[in-house]
């Protein structure tokens, strides 16, 4: 129907999660009639990222270099490790600010079903850096899910003698009771937290 | 925050519509660290389009040569011509596979205070066209707005001797009546058709 060159580009932005053939219709037009600087500009950073972006050697982030600009931070904490599912994980809690240790991206979580096992979440360089940085603590920041929880047990029972601790479950900031899955309040009934006069 | 080359690309994505910051993150990470081949695919035929991708000569429809397919398909009627705004809808009407005649696309409609006007449109060389093929009728498919009434207007009063025609506003097939809105239930009364007996 439309030229073929027109329907190749097409068809290859409908691999982007959560664009199907009528919005990579309406991208590719865009971009080929109204907005040709940016299509080139799309085109050519995305060649420099396939062809220069790497996985961080010490904590697998995606990263141009050896090793990413937080494990090369030495104001960080290297003795505290957030251990997060993707790079988009520690990209959200790199955005509040708040923490000042280091990560390990798992690229995935536990995952029989997927085949995925302890050495494709690069488990063992998570071991092998919690020994040589003498970490003292480590905070799984994993999605509260099956696959989550079993990843999370399964990286406590495989330490020892360190802090392990996950982030808190509850009630969304801003968040209205009204609006939350019952799930979600049981949850934060269970982890009340006491409040003490200060 | 993110490595540089990741950083640009995400911006770069921000450029398409309906993508923001947050879409456009999770579609780079999702190139860069799931879906390498899809990646290359996208960067290579969008660099295709860019390079080979023009506008057909006598419709401006997006084509790799000088005419477009339906241009220079001799079973489809020239002597009809339907007028759209853009190589999306001209899609959305071949899409049907009712319309056999052939397309002019103006890639906009009047719009002054954009500084779009009748040569912007190649109003020229639509009227050019519909001498040259002694068209007997054209079927203004505008959108149906003030633009585009201004721009159905526009056109129809500078053919002369041939049938200018504007496809029909009404109630969408299947559509319940209880969730259109006001203006197009008033039209579709204004326009209301007879039942013959057949």
């Amino acid at each position: 129907m439309t030229s073929d060159l027109l329907g190749k580009f097409i068809n290859a932005l409908t691999v982007l999660p959560g664009i199907g053939k009528k919005s990579a219709q309406r991208m590719a037009l865009y971009l080929l009639d109204k907005n040709k600087i940016g299509a080139r500009e799309i085109a050519s950073s995305l060649n420099d990222a396939l062809n220069n972006i790497q996985r961080c050697k010490s904590c697998r982030m995606l990263t141009t270099n050896d090793l990413c600009h937080i494990c090369e931070d030495e104001r960080r904490d290297s003795q505290c490790i957030c251990v997060v599912e993707s790079p988009s994980d520690l990209l959200a809690i790199e955005s509040t600010g708040g923490f000042e240790g280091k990560y390990f991206v798992l690229m995935g979580r536990l995952s029989p079903l997927d085949n995925l096992g302890p050495d494709d979440l690069g488990i063992p360089s998570l071991l092998e850096k919690i020994k040589k940085d003498s970490v003292k603590e480590i905070i799984l920041a994993l999605s509260s899910t099956v696959e989550g929880d079993a990843t999370a047990i399964f990286i406590r029972d495989h330490v020892e003698n360190i802090k392990v601790s996950r982030i808190s479950y509850g009630i969304p900031i801003g968040g209205e009771l009204e609006y939350v899955d019952s799930n979600t309040i049981a949850r934060s009934i269970i982890e009340r937290v006491e409040i003490n006069d200060d």
